[in-house]
């Protein structure tokens, strides 16, 4: 290897190198930001990614979902080929590329509604990911209409454009459904069991997705299909306008100069909610701007002015329809289906507002049944009803159930986490989840949600430490009874002796009394 | 509020809300994911982002960096106005917008080298957050010569288009030095003190350069000068072409399509390290590809042959003149200087290699002397020259520093992190450190890099071990030495009754004897 040392540059030579780099690059590069960090999680985010999108457009089109996963090893152990396969409302032909093909393209980046993708990044970077360990295209095949015939893809990313590369573009043939998508990619991963698996993802999806039917084939040839516990989907979300308070300087300024309102006190009550006519009047006047001034024309002083008023004027609350929980009716039912749990709570907060971003937390806690009696109870963590796997402790969830005094309600614990047969399932919805990173895999933990994550963890264990003491009561209840019992001929016999009554009938009288005083006891239980 | 449900979609309705979205727009939503998560840290990512950018800019150009750092709080109290300045090159004039005013530009992405930036997007990410909580555009004066005016811009963002937003542009009247950059934004921030602090990092930072100047004047009017340990700049790295263990499939195949080379092998031999022309006329052997085909012209399983191949045949480890670290001696002069320490040492450990990438790890240990002897140690984390202050837990340095067995080395330790008058620096040096996030504040645990760093601190800490053993001896023999002073009047005069002898020759020698012992203790020490 020849030695020399590297030249030192002047400013024009360092000029020659610079350039623009692509976002795909970028994040060919940088993969681990997208929750391609290594085989195992890498075959999981694929996973999340396809059915994140099957499960978001089939709500979005009024369709009860079904989704099929499939995984299948391939000759070299570490490749894989995975299928998703949805009745949703198809994509149509021109859009498919672009979906599938291009980073940084969606629906969802600009709009304020509460879905499972955020970004329009994720099952492209999939296709990237693909692409990236196998150098295979993507295989999609779409329908929208029966009237229509499917369109089958073959894909690629063209890295340095960042566009997408058809390797592939004809009718599908073969028999196809009426309408959904059907995709195909060949991935470098690796699958295995247990916490943090695909297994379990699958299996918390469907808890989360209630009214989804999902079947799952794992590489194991195992195939498991979860059947809907509803057959409703939950209500649809509205988008909606940003709250003044969630929204920085920059972007207040840049939202001015693209308004299509012609006044200023125009552009505050229609591009914001929760700022009316009287009010976006009042904010110009302390902020010294003529309502009528065409936004486009503010100067930075007065945006900054407007701005600052804004944020120190007393505001409603962002609207709350644009939420949509899972309910407590039906993550009860979810829970006891997929568990047998004895017990099960479960509270949906009212909604609550952490920088101008409206959310909603909901709990429900099952005990016994099938959970497993030894070692750590299960956390199930969910955000927009995807289920969060990976970097537990840095999520808001975890901080606060490692906040609750579980001695209080009779539950076992280790490192302040609870043990035993307990599931305890949180839900976090919103226009706007603040995950840690662009993975999505923890919940900031801003303080407001701490406090309502509390709030509906103390809700829901307040019933289960009365379910446990009942429990319990009864429990003593049965073992003085089953002495009682034990002793009834001896005492019968007594008395008899004494009383001259016959043995058997003072015995069936004993009975009657334990057996009232069992039924009393059951009463007062349920009048609780 | 009118609480009119949201409406179902069709696959037509859907495809019309889909758009491209800008990678600055992503950025500004994400801005946690470039160190912007909270204005404390923030305020640190924007110094950060600058300083790195001057000190490479010098080292580039073989200039002895000399950096200004100025923080001055405003009227608002979570304001602040943020001037960079450094002697470096300069930046001519054209790509003054593009380096401050737009994402993913830049002349490191492309490269493999050791340099503080890797990416293009440091600089451009601090004007966006400036820009979105100020809404004020970044101010850059520079000049690249004498013989030629400075120039200053005052520059935004166009997030929607990502591109640079001139705000002005004129010739810089004032005085100006003959080379260098100048910038200066408004940011929202928090300046706190203590670990994780902009203090803590300009000092880490002035140990980890010492070949540089750094001027800081923090909110609260203090002015500190580090001055330079060494007149010399590190060795100048050379940019190195990847190794094709580090290169996945998917990357193989598009260098393979961009290739300037006529044939396969050329491309193989050339565009990568360690491929000899015979190697490389091997692995298409090997591969079933003709050595004289246009790499252009290869299918998909070609490639993927030929990749394969490469893979498994055995090569040699990358070269390492693209390597610098800062050096042993060099190390110790500036743990010295900062800490006053009794004791240093250092070790710069050979190369090896991590993905196909090579880097080198050093460590530098400090004892005693102005060290703090309670509490903690001070362990400072280096990445390619630049201090990581955030994530330690999820560190290699750390993982690895929690492996050693700190009583061994006589150091005391709690959570098996050192307390005490210590402190420890560990250098990971690299074409590519494999940053856990893009905010890059932890180094990924790869199992090499966790083996050389343990190297490297094992054997700085035999040698902390054996002076701290030293110097324990010291002490015992100092001990000794002062108990047996103290009889020697008494004894002597025992002796002298007892011999005849007067008392003060018999006190001369032994105190003759006590001295010598001494002398004796210390040369063995100096053999060991």
């Amino acid at each position: 290897m020849g030695s020399v040392m590297a030249e030192y540059k002047t400013a024009e030579q360092m000029a020659v190198d610079q350039r623009e780099i692509s976002v795909a690059e970028f994040f060919e590069k940088n993969r681990h930001l997208l929750g391609f960090d290594n085989p195992t999680k890498s075959l999981l985010t694929v996973i999340k990614e396809g059915v994140d999108n099957s499960l978001d457009a089939c709500e979005e089109a009024g369709i009860l979902p079904e989704v099929l996963v499939k995984i299948k090893q391939l000759k070299q152990e570490d490749r894989y080929r995975i299928t998703i396969r949805d009745n949703g409302p198809g994509i149509v032909k021109a859009q498919i590329p672009r979906i599938f093909g291009k980073l940084l393209y969606g629906s969802k980046f600009y709009k304020l509604s509460q879905s499972r993708g955020q970004q329009g990044i994720g099952i492209s970077a999939a296709v990237l990911y693909s692409q990236l360990t196998t150098s295979k295209p993507t295989r999609i095949v779409s329908n929208t209409t029966k009237s229509k015939k499917p369109h089958e893809f073959k894909i690629r990313i063209d890295t340095i454009k960042n566009e997408p590369q058809i390797i592939e573009d004809v009718v599908h043939e073969k028999n196809f459904p009426d309408h959904g998508v059907h995709i195909e990619m060949e991935i470098e991963g690796r699958y295995v069991k247990g916490a943090r698996s695909i297994d379990e993802y699958i299996e918390q999806t469907a808890l989360a997705n209630p009214f989804a039917k999902i079947t799952y084939h794992a590489p194991d040839g195992r195939k498991t299909t979860y059947s809907r516990v509803v057959d409703k989907l939950p209500r649809r979300p509205k988008s909606i306008k940003p709250h003044p308070y969630g929204v920085e300087v920059g972007v207040f300024e840049r939202m001015a100069k693209h308004s299509k309102s012609k006044s200023t006190a125009g552009f505050l009550s229609n591009d914001f909610s929760r700022v009316s006519r009287p009010v976006a009047n009042q904010v110009c006047k302390i902020a010294k701007v003529k309502p009528s001034r065409k936004p486009k024309s503010l100067d930075h002083e007065e945006i900054e002015s407007l701005w600052r008023t804004l944020q120190k004027t007393k505001l409603m609350k962002p609207p709350v329809d644009c939420l949509s929980p899972i309910g407590e009716s039906v993550l009860e039912k979810a829970i006891k289906k997929d568990t047998k749990a004895d017990f099960v709570a479960a509270i949906t907060r009212p909604p609550s507002v952490y920088r101008g971003n409206p959310f909603g937390i909901e709990v429900c806690v099952g005990f016994g049944g099938e959970l497993n009696p030894k070692g750590s109870g299960r956390l199930v963590r969910i955000a927009n009803r995807v289920p969060l796997l990976y970097e537990a402790s840095s999520c808001a969830i975890t901080k606060a159930l490692k906040k609750i005094d579980w001695r209080h309600y009779r539950v076992d614990s280790q490192g302040n986490l609870p043990t035993g047969p307990i599931i305890i399932l949180t839900h976090m919805y919103s226009t706007w989840i603040p995950y840690t990173s662009e993975s999505k895999e923890a919940i900031d933990a801003y303080p407001v949600i701490l406090k309502e994550i509390k709030l509906a963890l103390q809700d829901c264990l307040r019933k289960l430490g009365r379910y446990l003491s009942g429990q319990k009561r009864r429990q003593v209840e049965k073992q003085r009874q089953s002495l009682f019992e034990k002793y009834i001929p001896e005492a019968a016999h007594a008395i008899s002796k004494m009383s001259g009554v016959s043995k058997d009938k003072i015995m069936r009288d004993m009975m009657k009394i334990v057996k009232k005083e069992k039924v009393n006891g059951e009463d007062v239980e349920k009048n609780k």
